[in-house]
């Protein structure tokens, strides 16, 4: 394919070294000339002058994409017009409401996308070849898009190393604002009220509300974007989860609220049983297998060695650090068939186990 | 110390099992005789048949805690007694009002204690010895408390391997509020909306959502005890999010929200900026170095192996599944004077390094 890229910031740059290391023909284009020529360089890529691309991917930031996606329709530019917004409704109605609108066969010829490459932080100088691969990559046809532009975003992703998930707009936003424009929102709140507490509450903080947190180190500029973005399925989201809380604090208020605790906790069990498991397969069962690990290099080499000599394969990995104390506790994750095995294995070889919570 | 423990579950259990490692001499009691039977066992210690402790435990659900806690107050036995329930204030106002009011010389012995163990699944059988090692414990003595009392008290933490930390019963309920019982609700309510959304939108599940719901799977009845026991200071925590969240969704809801959610996120990244580093520490930055390790046994213990080979030490670990794919993605946390050592280590041994955030 000959692929002509617009925006050279993390995520352009990023596709353009994907699709060059599948050695497609790549143009760039970004009006910042310094982003460029760094562009050129990381890709070994040309600057476009003119030539006609098969696909145009647009990844600029979310407030100018219409406008810039808009332009590359008008010109008799590519037959395929794509971009990576992380809202998707409100570029849509854009194009649609432009002045300059395209003609139907113009529109016909863009598929909105959205890889989930899930960053926080951005720049050219991040950028790699593999920043998809594995993720998913949303792409949300319109009634007017040809089946062609379709097979060409396709494309696309999957020589990016993504998976092509297919939603319409409505849909993408959504499940966005759902699974992580609400979620941004209430991490960012939480974190938000630990400014003016006292010293001593920070002592007691736990895994639970650092978990929690994580994600509010986020960007606030890149946010107001998005949120601005998907403005109504956002406010839908969080009046729907406002409601929720509002119930339960109004019956603590009241000096009681069992009930409603009990409630609202076993609806979220209901809810988090349907949360993919690894490698988005179904959820499953596994056992923790809690290791105290001292504080020094190599101890971790140690540790899986010793793991991979007992035969056991590790599902997954999580490191809880002791408040006070120069160790950590590292949670092991394996099957249900392995703990007692790797139970067993550590303890022979002088590893002090820790309590954890046993089954996730 | 001559120590009685009343109540054989988790925690009770845990406490007796680490006083006898430390060789103190532990009586039991519980009302069910068959949990009573199990503790006995796994402690190696006798049920209690009327000797006088110079200390009681008192490690019954948070809802029978004052009862229990009065009933060994008003008994000519231990000089102190303390418990372990996660909520503190309810307890005290309980003591205080009973009916068969302690005197003053009777309530200068107790001490209000909780250990942060952070369980989300209980029984006698998940009881550890080490249960407790490096977590903080919080004891809440008020001005009736006598120093004897808190020294003892102080001890039992000590001997247990924790870390006491002295608060007010109301320091203690407005710090959990915020730390610990917002968030689980917050992680429920976010969980619950899950349970009726289309299949489709699973697909689109990152990181940030699964972090903020793992406590989701958490005990319904647990949360209900916990949150009646603090119900007035859970409320106000609740109500002050709430309102932040509101403004945002009004602000939202008239199609903008751009400067609210600005706002929003720079107070979060505020106090993101607050929670302690490792091991409890002022916080610091780390460079994030991503490694592609394939799903095979043995892998993660080459990687660790050629981390420590290259003198670098670990400060976290993190992993991320990469939805369809058999493979994932380990987040290695370094100082960042090693994050270059440590890239340049991983791509000479041949690994494939992933594009992460950067830093933390």
């Amino acid at each position: 394919m000959n692929v002509l890229v617009v925006g050279t910031g993390l995520i352009g740059t990023s596709i353009a070294m994907a699709l060059r290391e599948r050695a497609h023909t790549v143009w760039l284009a970004d009006s910042n000339v310094a982003h460029l020529r760094r562009a050129e360089e990381l890709c070994r890529a040309p600057a476009h002058r003119g030539e006609r691309p098969d696909v145009t991917v647009v990844a600029v930031p979310p407030g100018s994409t219409a406008e810039v996606v808009a332009e590359h329709l008008s010109e008799d530019g590519a037959r395929t017009v794509t971009d990576t917004a992380s809202v998707k409704g409100s570029v849509i109605h854009a194009l649609e409401s432009a002045r300059d609108l395209p003609s139907d066969s113009r529109i016909e010829r863009y598929v909105g996308g959205h890889p989930l490459a899930g960053r926080e932080r951005g720049g050219p100088h991040r950028s790699r070849a593999d920043l998809f691969a594995g993720r998913a990559w949303v792409l949300t046809p319109t009634q007017h898009t040809s089946s062609e532009s379709l097979d060409a975003a396709r494309a696309i992703v999957s020589e990016c190393g993504a998976t092509p998930v297919v939603m319409t707009p409505e849909e993408h936003d959504h499940a966005l604002a759902i699974t992580s424009h609400l979620p941004q929102l209430m991490a960012s709140a939480l974190a938000a009220q630990l400014a003016d507490q006292p010293d001593a509450l920070l002592e007691v903080v736990g895994q639970g509300l650092r978990d929690m947190t994580r994600i509010a180190a986020a960007d606030p500029e890149l946010w107001a974007d998005i949120a601005q973005g998907n403005a109504a399925e956002l406010s839908r989201a969080v009046d729907a989860l406002l409601s929720t809380l509002r119930e339960v604090s109004r019956a603590l208020g009241k000096g009681g609220g069992r009930d409603a605790v009990r409630a609202l906790v076993e609806a979220g069990r209901t809810g988090h049983e349907r949360l993919p498991g690894k490698h988005g397969g179904a959820p499953r069962s596994y056992r923790i297998v809690g290791v105290i690990v001292p504080d020094r290099p190599g101890q971790l080499a140690r540790l899986f060695g010793d793991i991979a000599d007992a035969g056991v394969n590790v599902e997954d990995v999580r490191v809880e650090h002791a408040p006070g104390l120069p160790m950590g506790v590292i949670e092991v994750f394996v099957g249900p068939e392995s703990a007692d095995t790797l139970r067993a294995a550590l303890t022979e070889r002088g590893w002090k186990l820790a309590e954890t919570d046993g089954q996730s």
